[in-house]
């Protein structure tokens, strides 16, 4: 087993140095960023979120020659940043000081004007800034969720309906996040990987080539999926970070006391792999077969993204050369593999799962466990068939909609469409705060 | 009846202009205040939302001697109030430049080290901020929602425990909004009136003692209700803002087009009153009654929060002086009328008048209609008993968890509460845009 492990690694680093000698472009591969371009490209891009994606995703578009405007709610988050005078980019994937175009808290200001809405928080947060960014977006705007979990881009969508969005956008899930990537202090962050390959989907799908016209340009490696039900049950997030935190309490004990620890070292065992998140792979990958869509077991999945490949899943883990980088949390609540992965993963993945009839045994144990612990229902706060606005369909319905349908609830073709003949100006006020005393 | 009119108008007047000869304070109606005490008071408040409502307090507030933190999410809400140094308060409550402490559109420095912090939004905001504040909270602030409209404090604290608050905070919900008060342009505000007499619940009530003794040094005119659901079952907005917005299709294109046409006058017609909104009135107050709430009708609101009265709601709507100053909408989903109030004032009385066996019929064809109109499921995003987690509690339950229950789901004592003793830093970070890349 040492000596496969070893060759796997080597075999990783040998494809990665490989694909660092070529253009990059067209290649499938992420392209050589380091030295940005010297023209810049016309792109206007808004990252929202200031946390480990937010600062690597506004951190690497900077150095390659986009106009960036990085947004998070939290003077915290930017502070640093602004101190810096940009986003300290540590590593090889990406070095040096990146300079957003405009460093804000303010929403109104970084969604103005820009072409492209990359939204890098936690699923936990789409809810929450799709009701704040309804009155904001413009038509053509194109917003991309990185990554949706499951049904990301189905509850932002929901969301945008029931505050009444009247402009014509676009929407997007990632089944993942492009990078791996950590933060190394205050406004530093080093991105340990960018992935070979990701898929996002439209929704609807039909908007597929709308968006991938304008993604391709910034991460050429990205290709369109069937439609956001691929993404969304190709989730490998679920797979990965609840079971390790939850059935780890003594490490994140010590990694609290002070201990050098690392996630995917020192929580993922051999035991919790072959027990617990193996289990939860094949319920993902069934769920998603009796969908008939394209299902990518995890060690397809790390073979694509990362080109890292091994004998089992967890050799796969502990192979794979960019993990090493990531710490250990020393709270059981930090990382968001609980808060946000249980109802927005392992939730859906269960009620997708009881419509097509598939069992989740080892999801739903784990979903349980997490309630248990926590003292939090998921089960009724997380999203589920229902919650998504999918209710009353079948499979092949849901198929349909994603594909075809209409989420945002705009209106039929020339009709009034929630009044848009009275709009006066420019700034809709669903949601700036305006209430009329009574 | 334009004798009675004119009587009760001058009544009104009458009693508003003595009411200013007084002290005010203990008097139960609202303090003089344009003149500013020289004696900074040391409470320090933060004013969440920067529309009519979230202007006239953080500007009311500072010139009554508050250190006031006013923020929105808008750069162009708050971009005036910046340039013109203060909110601009007009007319005769409250008049002058009012300049807050600090003007931010960071939460995070918005409400760090404030005692109180008053969240001025639509109550469609409500759940979105509450995920937001949710890792920013410290012990023993006071968070009062003005108003919660029908279920906000439980929509809130629901919120809070989804994000696994740990604080030990302190929530309320006004019945109504403390002023009637309407923008006059960028960064101004006028205060029609101050009203009289203002209840607010604690979230449990057993709260009641601990936020009462805060917010009557800040408004000595508010009185304790018996708990949530006096404040939410007694919502009035429910009764003005739906219908007259639903039902007056061509007023709202008339003054689209530029006439000056005001709400009150304009948009309450005598038939509207009589034919719709007097059975919302009854409807609201049979569904309190039936909880064995102390339930105003409107017009006995009327005559504590304005001193207004009159021999038919129609007559009271029209006598009151102070409402001539609030604008005709040009747009149908103005002034939050619909979006706001039909999902977090209708549905949910709808829901708890189902819960306790009291039909509501005009409720529910107003619902209807909305739904229709505006092609959002207002049923299924609104409010219920459901979604504000009394599922399964009988009337009595309800009562008792609103008293002395623990809706933040804050653990016994003497145990791990969500895992506190792993948290390292001061800031949690479940709402930060942490994510790990997987």
């Amino acid at each position: 087993m040492e000596s496969e492990k070893i060759e796997s690694i080597v075999k990783a680093v040998v494809e990665e140095l490989s694909r660092r000698g070529q253009t990059g472009a067209g290649s499938g591969g992420p392209p050589k960023s380091s030295s940005p371009p010297v023209k810049k490209n016309k792109l206007k891009i808004a990252v929202l979120g200031a946390g480990n994606s937010g600062n690597a995703m506004a951190g690497h578009l900077v150095l390659k020659g986009f106009s960036v405007n990085f947004w998070s709610f939290f003077d915290f988050e930017l502070a640093p940043v602004i101190q810096n005078g940009g986003i300290r980019m540590e590593g090889e994937v990406a070095h040096g000081l990146a300079k957003p175009e405009m460093v804000t808290n303010c929403l109104d200001k970084a969604v103005k004007d820009v072409d492209l809405i990359m939204i890098n928080t936690p699923a936990t947060v789409h809810r929450t800034l799709a009701s704040i960014l309804c009155g904001l977006l413009r038509d053509g705007q194109i917003v991309v969720l990185n990554p949706g979990r499951t049904g990301g881009a189905l509850e932002f969508a929901r969301t945008l309906k029931r505050y009444a969005i009247r402009a014509k956008i676009f929407l997007a899930e990632a089944q993942t996040f492009i990078y791996a990537a950590e933060l190394r202090g205050p406004g530093a962050v080093e991105i340990l990987k960018e992935k070979n390959k990701m898929r996002v989907a439209a929704l609807p799908a039909k908007d597929n080539r709308c968006v991938m016209d304008i993604l391709v340009q910034v991460y050429p490696q990205i290709e369109a999926a069937q439609n956001v039900l691929e993404t969304s049950l190709n989730n490998v997030g679920a797979v990965n970070h609840p079971a390790p935190m939850l059935l780890n309490t003594s490490i994140i004990e010590r990694s609290a006391a002070g201990e050098d620890l690392r996630f995917y070292r020192d929580l993922i065992t051999r035991p919790i792999v072959e027990m617990v998140m193996e289990k939860i792979d094949d319920e993902k990958v069934s769920v998603a077969k009796a969908f008939g869509l394209d299902a990518w077991t995890c060690l397809d999945w790390y073979r694509e993204s990362y080109g890292v490949t091994g004998p089992s899943l967890y050799d796969v883990y502990h192979n794979n050369p960019y993990y090493l980088g990531f710490h250990a949390p020393t709270d059981i609540l930090q990382l968001n593999n609980i808060l946000d992965e249980v109802p927005n993963s392992l939730v859906p993945l269960a009620s997708f799962g009881d419509l097509v009839g598939i069992d989740t045994p080892a999801i739903d144990s784990l979903i349980n466990l997490a309630c248990t612990m926590i003292d939090i229902d998921f089960w009724t706060e997380g999203r589920t068939v229902e919650s998504l606005g999918l209710g009353k369909r079948s499979p092949k319905e849901m198929l349909q909609y994603v594909e075809e349908g209409d989420p945002f609830g705009r209106c039929r073709e020339g009709r009034l469409c929630r009044s848009i003949s009275w709009t006066q100006n420019g700034v809709l006020r669903t949601q700036s705060g305006v209430l009329k005393g009574s």
